[in-house]
């Protein structure tokens, strides 16, 4: 079959072996899957994020699978496709089904994630195996498109959960890329208000807005913190750090209101500088926050199946197996793209 | 009357005017009052501290109250003292009676710390103002050198209660200078188990065995989370930093467990380093602690006074008013003091 993967620092395209479901899997036909941006941050920092993992001890929870750059990986964990072949003494859901999974493979050795992986297919190619006992039947007649923005809708409904925002509190969302833009949805979800969102990006303050935000501000005109003052004064607020570059997480110590919560959602992959002084003294707390839990996951694909969140103003492109190198390019670019997907057989 | 002051980048003793009390106020004779680190931290880099204050656009809580080096700076926030005199129309204990206060004076224009001032004698002098509506009068006739210990446990119990540390869990407490032996007190007395504190020092590892640590471990013979497993395997944990150097926020997260909860209570004043992506990866919690509300001041000095915490291991050394400078270098060795307590008027 086709995949799309990372060679010796580039994504490539080839031909690579068909997956064959064992006890336990399902084969199935990738329908689409998102380009998320902490692939385009490994392909890039690759190497950095290897180390850094080895450095605390492995990633937890990742058994013995750890990836290598020597050899090729597969890559792409936002998914849905559709069932073509259930493995032997499998109990799944029947040939033909649309489905997905949180991306990791249960076996016998332990859990597996389908993130970074030299061993089992990712959904940047036509087929991958998933666990039969993760699997989750698309319901509703949702098509497989908007299903696959179950994984990166379910990142931010967990931040959201973690940050136990109540009613009283407002949220201040910094960064309107995909993982601010799901932070966005399950804030409104959730009935919190107001919800300030702040990007440089018009068009992604535009898709905020779109996704529920009640006042998006552009940082170059209005710091963050001012326009939340302005929008709510004297509320208590929730931060959600959603762009994760270097500095922002002690821009965010130095603005935020005295005793703040603050969400680290953006990933920020290097060393990073901060003044703890500053957070000492308005006494901030500050959980950092990473993927879901399978019930998280569930939630995230019936709010989109029945509705609650519209996930349709978030894809903002489409390309074949083929197109996926140049897809990386352009995701680089705020103006353009929001999350594009990979659609292995347009049509099909 | 006598005071030690910071005047020019030095501690020095000189006199000064007699306080007088207005309104509100009670003039009190200082009995005792400890030496604290931040102080210390203050008179070498009192002028970065103002200038991260300010680019945060001040401390918060504190009013119009900002200190200035250009001009003298009085300091001791750790203090107890008998009531010489009540200010007119002002409702206080009678005269004689030995009371302490968290350190803030109470006026109309706000409130004030009493820890570095320009304007308000603190506890290294011979008499302060209190603030009457503030005053504690010192229980079960517990000396006034143990009764200044009051303020320094209270910021062990805030940040025990801070932390919300459940009978489930245990505690490693990074660092036995006195905030850390502070929070082992606080830790012991709630009950939590075990209790495995680190410290390069025999003398302050010592201490905290004293103070209720269940285990000790020096860091260079092994790292302190080893020896958290070791004693503690499988348990959840709370870590509460208590150092304050830089690199040690960072060790924690590379080494902390899949989602604890880290409360920072040493206050490293400079810039600090650390990698997001171990906190992300793991889902970790920082809470930063300071200081402590009046009622857990109060249940401070209500457990020292009923036995419920022994300081008395804690004061290792006693001077007067002109041994203030000499005691401020004494201090930088951890292996000859924990808590040095100035004493105005020695046997008086």
């Amino acid at each position: 079959m086709k995949a799309a993967l990372l060679r010796a620092g580039q994504v490539v395209v080839d031909d690579v072996p068909d997956p064959t479901p064992s006890l336990g899997q399902v084969l199935v036909s990738v329908k689409a899957c998102g380009i998320c941006g902490s692939d385009l941050h490994f392909v890039k920092h690759g190497a950095e994020m290897l180390d850094l993992a080895d450095q605390m001890g492995g990633m937890p929870d990742f058994g013995d699978a750890r990836t290598t750059l020597d050899r090729d990986v597969y890559m792409g964990h936002e998914f849905a496709g559709e069932i073509l072949e259930v493995g032997p003494d499998t109990i799944a859901p029947p040939e033909g089904t649309l489905v997905t999974s949180v991306p990791a493979m249960v076996g016998l050795g332990g859990v597996e994630p389908l993130v970074y992986s030299n061993r089992l297919p990712c959904g940047y190619g036509e087929m991958m195996l998933l666990s039969a006992p993760l699997v989750q039947t698309v319901p509703n007649g949702l098509e497989a498109k908007r299903a696959a923005l179950t994984e990166p809708m379910a990142v931010g409904l967990h931040a959201v959960n973690k940050s136990g925002i109540s009613q009283r509190e407002g949220a201040l969302v910094l960064g309107c890329g995909p993982i601010g833009i799901a932070v966005i949805a399950a804030l409104r979800l959730r009935g919190v208000e107001p919800i300030v969102a702040s990007d440089y990006s018009p068009r992604r303050r535009e898709l905020a807005s779109a996704m529920g935000a009640h006042e998006v501000v552009d940082p170059a005109d209005e710091p963050s913190f001012e326009a939340w003052r302005r929008a709510a004064p004297g509320k208590p607020v929730v931060i959600f750090e959603a762009v994760g570059v270097p500095g922002m997480i002690n821009e965010v110590l130095r603005s935020a209101p005295l005793h703040s919560r603050i969400l680290v959602v953006g990933v920020c992959m290097g060393a990073d500088t901060i003044i703890p002084f500053w957070a000492i003294s308005k006494e901030l707390n500050i959980q950092f926050a990473l993927a879901y839990d399978p019930q998280e996951f569930n939630d995230s694909l019936k709010a989109i199946a029945e509705g609650d969140i519209d996930v349709g103003p978030v894809i903002t492109g489409e390309v074949g197996i083929d197109g996926v190198p140049g897809a990386f390019e352009q995701l680089a670019d705020p103006e353009r793209h929001c999350k594009i997907l990979v659609v292995p057989t347009p049509g099909g």
